[in-house]
C-alpha cells in the first residue's frame, strides 16, 4: 500500500485547528439555496469558496447562471465557481465537484443548537453544523489538501480543474447546460481525464466507501377524479364511486411489502448479475444490523448483506410517497375527498431507462384501473425522470482512488 | 290536505322583507365556532337568539356549559339557548333544536362575496351567506312562525320547548351531559312528547324531507411505524419495509370499489330489510340523475335508485379519508414515509353499533396486516363512534310533520 507522505500527514495534524476554524467560517454564512431570503448568502458562500482558491494560486472564475424565479421573486442564481491549476500534459487532469450551498435549517427542526454555528460535542468528539458533512466539509478538505501541498511545497501529481456549484440542494439548476457547453472542445472541461464528485455517502460510520453509481428515477403522480367537490361520508358513503378506495386498490398492484415490483415487463428490464458483481456485494463492509441502525429500526427486506445490498444499490425500487388532495392533517374528517393524486416513484437501475420505463408504468395503471369497474377518471402524470448512473469500479479513476482512499485510512481510520 | 289557515301564509308573504332582513342580521354575526378568535360573535349570536324569542314572549335562559380548550387558550363554550312557551296539558309539547354556529367562511376559500354579508343573486332568486341554510335559516323560521301565529292572535297548537346550541359544528362540545341532565323527571326536558330537528337536508332541491334516521360511524386510525424517521427512497427503496406499501395493501382489503365491506362479520350485523322499507325507498321522489347532478359527476354506484338510496341511508359504507404522515404537498418529494396513520371510517346502521363493529374491524386489520409479512409494527386507534339513530317513521311526530310539510308544499313548492 503507498501511504501519503508522512510530511504531509504531520502538516494536517499540525493545521487541525486551524482547518476546523475554516470549516467553521462557512458553517457560519447560512448559504440555503431553496430559500429567496437567503440567497444572499448563497452568493456569499461562492466569493469565500473563491477566495480560498485564489489564495491557493488556483485561477478562478465566478460563472453566473442568470436570474430564477423563486418565492414569487426573481433573483440571481448562484455563480458556479471554477478553478484551474497546473497544465502539465504529462499529467492526468482531475475535476473536482461540490457544492457550497445548504439545505434550510432551523433550531425549531430539532437542532440542539444554532445549525449555522459549528458546534464540537464533546461527548462524541463529533463536529455538528449545517453543511458540516453536505457538504462544505468535503469541499473545504480539498483547500485543505492544497494548502499542505503548497506550503510543504510538494508537487501535486495531477493537473486539477474545480466546479463547485451552489445549487444542489435546488435541483442543480443552471448547471447541466453550463456543463454540456463547457465540455465542448477547446472549452474549460476540454481535457479532463477523471471527475472526483466529493458529495457522497458511507454505508456505515466506519468504512471509507468509492460510490461508482447511482439510480436513475421515473416519478408518477396518479390523478383520481371523483365527485366535483369533496363529499360528506355520512351522506354520501356507499352512494358514488369514491376515489380513494379506487387509489389504494390500484397502488397495492405496484409492489408487494417485500419490495418486488408487480408492473410487468419492469423487472425484465434489469441488466443480469454477474458473479463478479455478487462478489463485490459479497465482499463490502456492511451488516444487517448496519442497516437496521441506520434506519433505526429492524426492518432489512432480507437477511442476507448481500441481498440487502443490491437491493438497496443494484436493484429497482418502488416507493409509493403520498396522497395530494386527500385529508392529512390530524383528527378524524369524514370526508370522502374529490380528487386525489397518489404519488409513487421507480429507481431505475441499468438498462432502465425512463423512456423504457414510463410507457409500462402507465399500461399497467390504466389496465389495472380499468379491472377496477369505476366510474372516476383516472389520468397519469410524469413529473420527472432521470437515468440511471454507473462507471466501471476497475476504471483506473477508482482503483487510484481506493489506493488514496486506503492510504489515508490506514493513518486515520478507522473512523468509529 | 289540511292546508295552513290563508292569514297566515298573508302574514308570510308580507313581511317577507323583514323576514330577509332578520336573516340577513344574523348572517352579519359570524358566528364561527371551530375558531377561538371568533368566540364571541357566537355568544353573540346566542343574546341574539335571546332576544328574538324574549320578543315573542317565550321564556328563555341562556345555560352556561363551561370552558373549553381551544386553539392554545381557554374560552368559554357558548351558552345552550332553552325556551319555554305553553303549558297547556291537554296539548302535546313539542321541543325544537336547531343550532346558531356556522361554520368558517373566508372569501379565499372560493366565496364570490363576503360570507357574512346575505347577498341576493337575481339570477337564481337564491339568498348566499354563511348559516343562510345551515342552521340559522331553519332556526329563525321558527321565530317567524311564532311572531306571525302571535300577530294574528293563532292559538298555537302545541306547547313548545327550545334548545339552540352554538357548537354543533365543533361536536356540540358540552350538549350531552345537560341534555342527560334535564331528561330527568321534573327537569327542563321533561313532558316533552317529540323533537324536532330543524338542521336537515333535503335529497334534490325540488321536494322537501323528514329525515327520520342517521347514521353512526366508528372511525379508526391504523398506525403503521416503519424506520426511526423518513429515509429518502434513492438510498433505501427495496432496502427495507416501507410502511406506505403496507397500508395501500392493508386498505385495499377493506372495502371493494364498488362499495362492499369485506371485513368479515360487519355485513350480517345489518337488520334485514323488509318489504314495506323498500318499497318506500322506491316511492322517494329521487333519481339517479339527482344523484349524479348533486355530486357533480356521473359515478353512482348503482343505476337502480333505490340501491343508491338504501347504499346512502340504510346500509353501511366504508371511507377512506387519507393518510397523516406521508407526503400531501404538490411536487414530487422521493420520501420514504416512517410513519404513517391512515384513517377511514365505517358509517354504522343498525343493528351495528361501536361496540359491535369495532371488535371485528380491529381483529380483521391484525389479521390481514399479519399476513403481510411486514416486519413494521400496526397499531389501531378508534378516534371515535357514534350509535346509529333510527325512528319510525309511522310515528305520529312523523304523520303530523308530513302533513304539515305537504300543506305548506302546496302553496309554496315545488322550490325550484
Amino acid at each position: 500500500m503507498t501511504a501519503a507522505p508522512r510530511e504531509f500527514l504531520d502538516y494536517v495534524d499540525a493545521h487541525k485547528d486551524a482547518f476546523v476554524q475554516r470549516l467553521s467560517d462557512a458553517i457560519a454564512i447560512p448559504s440555503v439555496s431553496g430559500d429567496a431570503s437567503y440567497r444572499k448568502h448563497v452568493h456569499e458562500m461562492g466569493h469565500f469558496v473563491q477566495r480560498e482558491l485564489n489564495a491557493l494560486g488556483v485561477d478562478t472564475k465566478l460563472i453566473p447562471l442568470g436570474p430564477q424565479e423563486l418565492d414569487g421573486q426573481t433573483v440571481e442564481l448562484p455563480p458556479v465557481v471554477i478553478g484551474r491549476l497546473g497544465d502539465d500534459k504529462s499529467k492526468k487532469t482531475v475535476l473536482v465537484y461540490a457544492h457550497y450551498d445548504v439545505q434550510p435549517a432551523l433550531l425549531s427542526d430539532g437542532w440542539t443548537h444554532d445549525p449555522f454555528v459549528l458546534t464540537h460535542d464533546k461527548a462524541t468528539d463529533r463536529l455538528y453544523g449545517r453543511g458540516t458533512s453536505d457538504d462544505k466539509g468535503p469541499l473545504l478538505a480539498w483547500i485543505n489538501v492544497l494548502e499542505a501541498h503548497k506550503k510543504l511545497g510538494i508537487e501535486l501529481p495531477v493537473n486539477m480543474r474545480f466546479c463547485f456549484e451552489g445549487m444542489e440542494e435546488s435541483g442543480s439548476e443552471g448547471l447541466d447546460d453550463f456543463i454540456n457547453a463547457e465540455s465542448k472542445p477547446g472549452k474549460y472541461f476540454d481535457g479532463v481525464d477523471c471527475v472526483c464528485i466529493s458529495d457522497n455517502y458511507w454505508l456505515n460510520d466506519v468504512t471509507p466507501c468509492l460510490t461508482y453509481g447511482l439510480r436513475g428515477i421515473s416519478y408518477f403522480k396518479v390523478n383520481i377524479q371523483g365527485p366535483a367537490k369533496d363529499l360528506h361520508s355520512g351522506l354520501f358513503g356507499n352512494c358514488v364511486h369514491e376515489p380513494m378506495t379506487d387509489l389504494f386498490h390500484l397502488f397495492s398492484k405496484l409492489v408487494t411489502p417485500h419490495g418486488k415490483i408487480l408492473i410487468p415487463g419492469i423487472n425484465e428490464l434489469v441488466a443480469p448479475l454477474t458473479a463478479e458483481e455478487r462478489a463485490r456485494y459479497e465482499r463490502i463492509d456492511y451488516s444487517i444490523q448496519d442497516i437496521n441502525e441506520s434506519v433505526g429500526a429492524s426492518i432489512a427486506l432480507s437477511s442476507d448483506k448481500a441481498e440487502v445490498l443490491m437491493g438497496k444499490m443494484r436493484y429497482p425500487s418502488l416507493s409509493i410517497h403520498g396522497i395530494e388532495g386527500a385529508f392529512s392533517a390530524a383528527g378524524a374528517k369524514t370526508v370522502i375527498p374529490a380528487k386525489i393524486s397518489g404519488k409513487f416513484s421507480i429507481r431505475l437501475v441499468p438498462d432502465m431507462t425512463p423512456e423504457n420505463v414510463d410507457g409500462l408504468v402507465i399500461k399497467y395503471l390504466e389496465a389495472e384501473f380499468a379491472k377496477l369497474g369505476s366510474k372516476n377518471k383516472m389520468t397519469v402524470e410524469n413529473l420527472h425522470g432521470g437515468k440511471p448512473y454507473v462507471a466501471d469500479p476497475n476504471h483506473w479513476n477508482f482503483v487510484a482512488a481506493a489506493k488514496a482512499t486506503e492510504a489515508s485510512a490506514s493513518f486515520y481510520g478507522p473512523w468509529t
